[in-house]
């Protein structure tokens, strides 16, 4: 089929749809650090984390060996609800360029909680359901994980419990309405439910919340509550495995056609997008078949690969979680109030950072005014309203093609276009208004964070 | 192929599109009525019509006779950025109700505009722009149509003014943003920027608006300004030549699978989406080819082919408008203010109103709570959040499906899925809180309108 003329859309058949998650760490020489007791700076054991998460997602976070983790089937039956999602070749984009590259984009927000984030929270309720649990907590900042977390436990008649950044509560009460309507219950962090939460409100009373201290209280109501285990959207390895679907049906696409990309670019906060989509294309660069750039992409003003330590940190701001080996800016850090591009999570995925780290993939930050710039030019040329976070690796993904009208290079650039974004219009209302302004930490503002790191491991 | 297991989805592949719409009125025998002058009650000729609508719109608007009508390239292409949309098969509703039915549903709500509209929008913007024109006006309540067209103009570079009803403007200013991101400049209506407005303002200085006021509005603006036509979403019978790719898709789908309707049921507001779904099996059945029982669900808050008068009426509330033949309730009629489900228009397509008048359809109302109810239940099952347009068509699928669980009958359902509920969160909070209500109105209050209909044609 390699010569027929590429669709617009590729939609690959049901049979055509992967029948196996890909587990990229398998082929790591040097394989990411793994979570460690912030008291005894010791690894965690399947049974330090039963607690808080349910014991066959624990045994995928640990294995660092099966390279091919079958899907269940009934998840492979959810998937089917709103996969395969298309891979798009976008014809309209570069003929406005007038760049001789191919662009391509995997758009995983053809779903009701707009972003790829479905494809793990089915995985993670599927699992909690299985072991017979009640329910699942969780915390949201924009609302996608917790939206994709609520579907997928209404799916299967769980219990969902969602902790939502306050100011997210507040400024999207529309997201927090979907949730409601999928049955789930939200409730604004920090709250007084915690005693995680009562004690950051004593500390900062006015605080309008943060990913981390979501992430805390309910991890607190996770291990408090019998029945219960705390669920995470993103920088878990677990959640790579998952999301590995996205590349993964990019590669069946992209092969079906003959096309070898010659960059992958992916937006990156937390790394569940970055990590699924370049995993199978990563996992031949380990295994030394073929070489891809891989880029990843994130905000200059939440830049952990770019501007992070590599070392050991929280992944919550109340301390109570394991420590993680990752680029961070440190627990305690907060993007700037302007910010209204996404992706603003201090950490990042160990597998992705010990990837970079180890030189498979390069990095960059954008500023959100160009990013937003992006994102209108996309929206007008290929009809779809990107998610900011998405529009980060379409701000790269345009920069490269306009490189190649320069060079007059063919190449074939892959880009994942995360979600929609019809719940950012306050942060496309202030693109509009021309009130949106970029704000870069100094570095001064980043020391805070990264001379705060926790005592670091001996190994 | 008839044999083969039926997808969860399925996707058209781009040689499979259709390549003409088809125009059902052609196969009518009593044709719809012509749109008549207020004044002389003359049938309105394409010399009377130029003025308002672009040259080759008003030659489709009145070719009772051609019934393939050839998609032109350039639309074609647009069609394939969002298109085809996906026939889906809802294995998992069936399963949750214990229906032997077969219940499938087409899916117009994957692209920004979150429905159906853009079939038309790209269309009249086309052919505006091939005649050289600078700008088309239109009207928008709850903004689907508006934002369809504003993608539509930002794709081709065409000026586009929204007049969208004060009340929506006001509520739902994320859908106001869309718009602006699109290029679109997004006037409430009533406003002071025409004469119309200035005199609905004057007579009613505390309105919030209504369609029929916006439409008034667009078609001075449109009529006053060189270089502007009027555009209109529903109603008219080009915009269900346009939607005919709905249904053209469906059938083609269906047909691919040996699957044949017994019932297609849609949601009806002007009709847009109801006589593009189901015109090729309408074309089947008015040929005598084959039979097929075909449901209207409308709003019982505003319920015009169930309570209305089949009679010429004006589309607009300032009256400038032609006359058109339809199902009425009156040109003044405004349903109650507690009404949320949309689908608020006082007419109906004059070709609907045809061949429901000539016993070609059904037509029955439901009531918003029970429209919602089914919303929430084919969220949690489906996992697509839909519009309260396309829940009404949910609601008798459902029934119906019920039914078939009574009989035992392996019934084939169908029916159309217009758009997604992302912009009517404020909605769903009254129904999730148990504040929303539903309201009939009485006979006196539907006399009102249906009373002062205006003079008849004596054709």
């Amino acid at each position: 089929m390699a010569n027929e003329k590429i669709p617009y859309k590729i939609y690959l058949s049901e049979e055509e749809m992967p029948k196996f998650w890909y587990n990229v760490r398998a082929d790591m020489k040097v394989k990411p650090a793994p979570l460690v007791n912030p008291g005894t700076l010791q690894p965690m054991t399947a049974a330090d984390l039963a607690p808080v998460f349910c014991d066959e997602l624990i045994a995928q976070e640990l294995d660092n060996d099966t390279r091919q983790v079958p899907i269940p089937e009934e998840i492979r039956g959810f998937y089917k609800m709103y996969r395969p999602s298309p891979l798009v070749r976008a014809y309209c984009l570069e003929e406005k360029l007038g760049t001789p590259a191919h662009i391509y984009y995997k758009f995983e927000g053809n779903n009701t909680s707009g972003s790829h984030k479905l494809n793990s929270a089915i995985a993670q309720a599927y699992y909690a359901k299985k072991q017979g649990l009640r329910g699942v907590t969780t915390e949201t900042g924009a609302g996608q994980w917790g939206t994709a977390l609520s579907m997928a436990c209404a799916y299967l008649g769980l219990d969902c419990k969602v902790y939502m950044v306050k100011v997210s509560y507040e400024q999207k009460p529309f997201r927090r309405e979907v949730m409601r309507t999928y049955g789930a219950s939200v409730t604004p962090s920090p709250s007084m439910e915690t005693a995680v939460g009562r004690k950051i409100l004593a500390e900062h009373p006015g605080t309008t919340g943060s990913l981390g201290c979501a992430i805390s209280e309910a991890v607190e109501v996770a291990t408090s509550n019998p029945g219960y285990r705390y669920v995470l959207g993103s920088v878990l390895n677990q959640v790579l495995l998952h999301q590995s679907v996205i590349g993964l049906e990019t590669k069946i696409a992209l092969d079906k056609y003959g096309v070898v990309p010659d960059i992958i670019i992916g937006c990156a906060g937390g790394g569940s997008n970055l990590g699924g989509l370049i995993s199978p294309f990563m996992g031949e660069k380990l295994r030394g078949e073929r070489d891809y750039r891989i880029i990843a992409v994130e905000p200059a003003s939440c830049p952990s690969f770019t501007r992070g330590k590599f070392a050991y940190d929280f992944c919550d701001t109340g301390m109570i979680c394991p420590l993680a080996k990752m680029y961070t800016l440190g627990a305690g850090f907060i993007p700037s109030p302007n910010h209204a591009g996404g992706l603003r999570f201090h950490g990042m995925s160990p597998v992705l950072s010990q990837l970079y780290h180890d030189g498979y993939m390069e990095a960059t930050s954008v500023e959100q005014t160009a990013v937003f710039e992006a994102a209108e030019f996309f929206a007008r040329t290929e009809g779809i309203l990107p998610a900011p976070e998405s529009s980060h690796a379409i701000k790269v993904a345009i920069d490269e093609a306009k490189k190649c009208k320069e060079t007059g290079e063919a190449k074939n650039i892959v880009f994942g276009l995360t979600g929609t974004g019809y719940f950012d219009l306050v942060a496309y209302e202030q693109y509009n208004n021309g009130t949106m302004t970029d704000r870069i930490p100094t570095d001064e503002e980043l020391a805070v964070g990264l001379n705060a790191l926790p005592p670091q491991p001996e190994f």
